[in-house]
């Protein structure tokens, strides 16, 4: 299966997602700085593999700081090394597994040095945090698909929305790892993949790792998901999530709340997959989470090729809010959430804490 | 005002609108073959243009079989011409004006036949009656925005799919004609634009003529639709139509559904603007109307650009079906239809028998 990215100790190797399927690219980031750049540019993309990216750019960050601070104060480096993470913070706004990742390693460096550990322990027990995030994204990819497997029919028709897979994760994915575990099963007939405008994430990146593990896809544009879901007898909508508030609305790639209005109208059951770290339990509704708009290029260029007048006015928000009324069931690698959302979220946040 | 077409006697010279905006281009069809092969290309598009162009290609047609057979048998002579007929009405299958348009200059023909007139009175007299199908389109669209646009708000916000324009029709548009109208008395904020994948006919004609005539428009991609109509304040939604069966069921361009849909559960009015060509009275749902499906490389390729693996499967239908409980009104010329349907539908076909 396709690699997102390789930690190689002082480096990150990342897969350049801007250029799959015509060019299979890796980028090596030597710093956070690039690391940075690369979830910008959406080079590495998806809520979890940002995380996990950006938990590595802590590292990379961290090891700068530790050669070139070598002889200043703990203080200083503390204050340094929080600017590298609001940097890394600043790269997207949406998804909340950045933030999750990069507090994580933040908080151990801080607890480290408050117990007077070596510059150089705290470099190696941030790398072991980092590989730890990483390794658990899988696994937790994994009880997740086992979890939503169970939920879908024999001879399962699904409909996805842009990439929520292996290439949006560390490895298997979320709503595609559902996929996967399904397809194991021999319960799969057929991914229908919206292709995602306007940078194709579902033609470009799902339908491609769908058909290097040989699953049956069909690709369609985003206009067609309802016709589809009329006509093509689709038993479940799965898709991935960015962030949750505390009374389930989700926000996911922009597309998805049209996705799941059209799945209401036909009485398709609608699923959001996602690992716990992308819960934002401080948030009340969906209301109070930030929507990234990008550049009115992304709709009004494709590559090099105008699709529209150049002066256009565009509108182009990466993301948009779903209701939890619409949605079916939140699955998790602590079960399947579903409603009433505020009581059940509370409930998954007090036995995280009591993990805690 | 941009010219769809214009009829020089001999010849049809035709706006190439697969080329915009990037390139103005006309296409000179000297014969009903190169007409054909036109409506397939999508050269010449949108139902009303469609039927048009059509009538000036049965038209050409007429015009080389007269030359051709002036000393043959009325007999041959209408055999032949059917052929024609049947060869353009198979350039596209959903669109019902197009059958309207070319069994209109059809029976005219028989009638002169039948009345004993000169093969260059008929030619004469199918030119002028194309002429008529083409001018009487404009003012039927004049018509239809006056009736549509008595329906917005002041400082209206409008909802698009695809391109029910004057690129759509003979001039001034249906959809659009009644954003015109509105812009006209000056009851128009914004319109936005879905881009309608795969083909962008929004991104790239309606985005175009309604920038070329100083009307405020905001392109978004499909996927958009639904948000903007959570968050943009949209007041209504209007669109086009290919065909309209009698119980109010709409084919129109691909992705109309979901835009529909998602007006319902935002309580938007939703519009559909047609003239009464459009209406296919034989059809009694529309389960009974023709789906195109067209090339799956319309949704792999964008012109040379790849989007998406090359072998991917792909589902392609060019329209879908809007059923008439979605549909708030269907504005024509002859003023608004709403539900009851069929109810309804079957006095606008009774008022028509008797005009007959």
């Amino acid at each position: 299966m396709v690699k997102t990215m390789e930690w190689q100790g002082q480096s990150l190797l990342l897969l350049d997602q801007t250029k799959l399927p015509s060019e299979i690219i890796t980028i090596l980031c030597k710093d956070y700085r690039r690391v940075g750049e690369a979830i910008k540019r959406l080079e590495v993309r998806g809520a979890p593999a940002i995380g996990a990216a950006a938990a590595f750019g802590m590292v990379l960050g961290w090891q700068e700081l530790a050669s070139r601070y070598a002889d200043f104060s703990q203080e200083t480096l503390l204050i340094e090394f929080k600017k590298i993470k609001n940097f890394l913070l600043s790269t997207r706004p949406t998804a909340v597994n950045l933030g999750w990742a990069v507090e994580k390693i933040y908080k151990h460096a801080v607890a480290m040095i408050n117990a007077q550990q070596s510059l150089k322990a705290i470099e190696t027990s941030l790398g072991n945090l980092a590989c730890k995030i990483y390794q658990e994204d899988i696994e937790v990819n994994r009880r997740i698909g086992i979890y939503g497997a169970a939920l879908l029919p024999q001879q399962a028709r699904i409909l996805t929305h842009c990439n929520a897979g292996a290439l949006a994760t560390c490895g298997w994915g979320t709503a595609l790892g559902v996929v996967r575990q399904a397809f194991l099963d021999g319960r799969l007939e057929m991914v229908y993949a919206d292709e995602t405008r306007p940078l194709l994430q579902g033609a470009r990146l799902t339908a491609w790792e769908l058909i290097e593990d040989n699953i049956p896809v069909t690709l369609i544009t985003d206009n067609m998901a309802a016709w589809v879901m009329q006509t093509q007898h689709i038993d479940s909508v799965i898709v991935g999530a960015d962030r949750i508030a505390a009374n389930g609305d989700t926000a996911n790639k922009i597309g998805t709340y049209g996705v799941a209005l059209a799945a209401k109208y036909h009485q398709i059951p609608f699923y959001i997959v996602a690992p716990i770290s992308t819960f934002d339990f401080t948030l009340e509704t969906g209301k109070q989470i930030p929507i990234e708009e990008r550049s009115a290029d992304e709709v009004r260029l494709l590559h090099s090729v105008v699709t529209a007048p150049q002066q256009v006015n565009v509108f182009n928000p990466a993301f948009d809010v779903t209701p939890g009324e619409l949605i079916t069931g939140i699955i998790t690698e602590y079960g399947v959430i579903s409603a009433p959302y505020i009581e059940n979220i509370k409930k998954l946040q007090k036995i995280l804490q009591e993990e805690d």
